[in-house]
């Protein structure tokens, strides 16, 4: 029994106007490795994973996005305001449970239900206004293979 | 011998105007607890650390930022922005050597010497500007006690 929702940082999402500039700047500048590129349509981006290639299992991921389109919450993120740091994302045990127990608290989710998030996550996001000006992101990892 | 110069993501920094409601929604919603609560006179800020109760050591901190005055880096933030995601915190093993190697790449550090951070670790930051609009630190722990 886990004594809280949200397990660790997942991820912190970072957009970006060009995803191939910016990923050699974090492998040249950081030393980051990418651990997997996907685009997911629905959510309107390309996106990588990257982090230490050395890091040990469960640690938290940079995620470089760029938007697939400007009419995108990704896109009109940086015609707002730049590019920068766009959300971030906590790891969960059940993210549906999480989320009925978050949204009881009076905080509303983006969408009703997860959705597929990178790497065969479940992923949903809550409410920046609700959160402090915060984007947030549960993410459910997939199930063992 | 580590290939990576970041090893892992230390915290996230979010600035918000009310510490004190601001660590309670945290408490409260998403189930974090307070691990460290500081004032940092030089950064200008009290600052909250914040994680799952249950996390294992080295899990990423949420890190809760209320400025000490208008006229800081966090006051003009929250002015110029309002509350969310101030900065994003890498560790490294050894500060001084990752600065050398990372602004002998051409990013500029804010400050030209680490400073001191939240729980005895060593921090500084590099210039939004060089690093794709986000504000980025690099912390180094404490030599074990």
């Amino acid at each position: 029994m886990e004594t809280s929702l949200l397990n660790r940082i997942d991820h912190v999402g970072i957009a970006c106007h060009d995803l191939v500039s910016a990923v050699a700047f974090y492998e040249s500048t950081f030393g980051l490795a990418v651990v997997s590129r996907e685009m997911n349509e629905r959510q309107g981006v390309t996106e990588v994973m990257m982090r230490d290639p050395d890091a040990a299992p469960g640690t938290s991921y940079v995620q470089l996005l760029e938007p697939l389109r400007l009419d995108t919450p990704v896109g009109r993120f940086l015609e707002r305001r730049g590019e920068g740091i766009h959300h971030i994302a906590y790891g969960v045990s059940d993210i549906s449970a999480a989320l009925a127990v978050i949204t009881g608290t009076g905080v509303r989710p983006v969408n009703p239900e997860p959705q597929p998030g990178a790497m065969g996550t479940s992923i949903v996001f809550l409410h920046p206004k609700d959160v402090g000006g915060v984007l947030t992101e549960l993410v459910q990892a997939p199930p063992p293979a």
